[in-house]
């Protein structure tokens, strides 16, 4: 079971946006057993889409196709499908009352002819009915491929992917199962992992697949297991992981399905009913972000301070100036009274604190461009360690957040 | 002249990563007038990056490859390219120099065989210097096609593409020249602009493209000039915004060269030496987090709090307790009371405040979920103003915290 994603839309190619899109189109079809086989991201053009539909009904049983589905003329996926079923398209009366709901519910503006516009859809497509927008999503079939076409606005292409695509696809085809489970190392490059788990690697059945995912400061292990018995999968996984972890305990940290490290890290702090909060200065607010990107965080989040500014530890966290000036604001003893401050001001169990500099110019600390402090206050001790990240801004803030949810999860896990 | 990319790599297709190089990628090939005709993500499978590399050589001058050239076995890059291109690996003692220097000076494990195989390229390819890695980047040229080879490792990719790759294709090819210009509207949809401009649209000349952007609660129009004449096309530009103008000035708040908003707010505030501040409740960091993922903010952002839990509000910001009972803790007097006392607490020029319910579940306060006040706090007043964004988190904080930049651009736009 085979498919293929087409994200139309030059803004895309350009690198004007991300494509978020893919990933999640990519992560929902993995979960039912259905493997992507290729993203092809094109332009907004009639003959490249007509291309690419037609290279895609060769390699695969069903196309996904995002974008062009808007109500302007540079928005020309409909007509396009249309002439590539050889098809017409006809006034869909459901959709044209969504839309005309749509308008009088939250537009202010009196619906006009090119809104009414979005009613028409080839006569050969199943409708899907889009609830956070006008443009409806569209499913046809075709010679044993199936087309499913949504609009590429990420929260209506999400809408339609769980409440329409998922289940319709359920039901249409018979998909094995997938299992992925990634394990979580540190400390030890790829190529040496590789080295110590070469002979483990060798022995792995072919329907189980290895991936090194080598990313800052870290290197994650992805097992990925196929097959049409669920309970066999999870078996056969759950030995390999044992004989994995006799050669290389020593360096795995955690273990992740799906989750990244700050959900595994929530729902341990929610299991314990234990709270946290932050001070962030080089990560900038990066790891209060991180947490509050997902729901249900106000049980164990407090909250955090971004004491951008030197002076804000003191008028924020009242770490004293001459402190400060004594130590130097990138250092552990800085970074270690900021955790004690915002654990107390938050009135938190756990609280992590940076400081450092992420660069690219040296700031008011004396160290170099890459150096960081994050430190950690729980209720029985305050520590900190002293990281060294290089001089890549980006690189920097992406370890020191990853390095703070590592620690965090150190504490926890055991607790 | 078209380039394509392609991404190898089964964690893209599986959704376990979003694709960000791509993005980079065609952003700085647009730079140097070097049109992105397609992005094809694939598998780390031998058949599939063969026949991938064959269609692209058909498309397109240039073929970008990312991905697959670590050490480890599950990374086949390199040895599907030497079979593509009918060539064989030879040792690079540039290459081995440089793994050797880098285990010396980075990594405490000692160097293996697997990393010193990393020195092996194609005979065929020009290497270009990966400074930040040990896989090297390759160039290899075949019957007018240029293949580039980097690895997927984003600020490794990143290096080689402004250091090796940028410089060798402005050498290697005449470029026309491509300018962007994106109009920032707000308030109105996309039909509603359209009907509004469709004369505007009509009249536009063939080497003048326009493209309608939805987004987070605005629409963003997208003018792409492309030819040989730089002046000339800039010129043209110019004149088309100023015709656009006179139809729906009223809803412009801005252009973009290529800057998020964040960064044009940022550059309006160091150029008029004003600092600026935070208080973020439901944003959860979100707008500290844009703001520092940029360098050298630190000479107009002091900081922020993001003061999730409703004690915190008192505890850090001190708005007493009884004035969150009297007007709920969702309310645009306590968004006020936040933004003036985040102004105050780190002595700022501006400060923004953000509470409301993102969801998806209500939260401490007694509004329905999606509701967001937003509070500006400058030298002269302090006012809030109210949204409803609707039930869908991401959205509802995207939106908020791209509403909190647009009011703070409309202060200092003026000033």
């Amino acid at each position: 079971m085979l498919a293929e994603i087409i994200t139309i839309g030059d803004e895309i190619l350009i690198g004007q946006i991300v494509d978020s899109n893919s990933a999640f189109i990519g992560k929902a079809l993995n979960k039912i057993g259905v493997d992507v086989y290729q993203i092809s991201s094109i332009q907004d053009d009639r003959t490249h889409i007509l291309a690419a539909l037609k290279e895609a009904q060769a390699r695969v049983d069903i196309v996904l196709i995002t974008g062009g589905l808007g109500p302007t003329k540079d928005d020309i996926t409909r007509h396009t499908l249309c002439e590539f079923f050889d098809d017409v398209l006809v006034e869909n009366s459901d959709v044209l009352l969504h839309v005309e709901q749509l308008f009088e519910k939250y537009i202010s503006t009196p619906i006009s002819d090119i809104n009414r516009q979005q009613a028409l859809v080839p006569s050969k497509a199943q409708v899907l009915k889009n609830k956070y927008g006008t443009a409806p999503g569209m499913w046809i079939e075709e010679n044993d491929t199936v087309f499913i076409s949504m609009p590429g606005v990420p929260f209506e292409m999400k809408g339609l992917i769980e409440n329409e695509v998922v289940p319709r696809l359920k039901s249409r085809f018979k998909r094995p199962f997938i299992l992925h489970k990634t394990v979580l190392t540190h400390g030890v490059g790829e190529s040496a992992i590789a080295e110590k788990i070469a002979s483990w690697e060798e022995e792995l059945p072919s329907f189980v697949k290895l991936a090194y995912l080598p990313s800052l400061g870290r290197v994650r292990l992805r097992l990925s297991a196929r097959g049409k018995e669920h309970a066999m999968l999870e078996t056969e996984i759950e030995r390999r992981l044992i004989s994995l972890h006799a050669l290389i305990g020593d360096i795995i940290v955690g273990y992740e399905d799906d989750q990244p490290i700050e959900v595994v890290v929530g729902s341990l702090l929610a299991k314990q009913h234990k709270t946290l909060a932050l001070a962030e200065s080089c990560t900038g607010g990066h790891i209060a972000q991180a947490i509050t990107a997902h729901a249900g965080v106000s049980s164990f989040f407090k909250g955090g301070v971004v004491t951008y500014a030197t002076i804000s530890k003191t008028t924020l966290l009242g770490i004293p100036e001459d402190f400060i000036a004594t130590y130097s604001v990138t250092s552990s003893e800085v970074a270690e009274a900021m955790a004690k401050a915002a654990r107390q001001k938050f009135n938190a169990d756990y609280a992590i604190a940076t400081t450092g500099n992420a660069g690219p110019e040296k700031g008011d600390g004396d160290v170099a461009v890459g150096t960081v402090f994050i430190a950690m206050a729980t209720p029985e001790k305050t520590y900190s360690q002293k990281f060294v990240f290089g001089n890549l801004r980006e690189r920097t803030i992406g370890k020191a957040v990853s390095k703070a949810f590592e620690m965090l999860h150190s504490e926890l896990k055991d607790a």
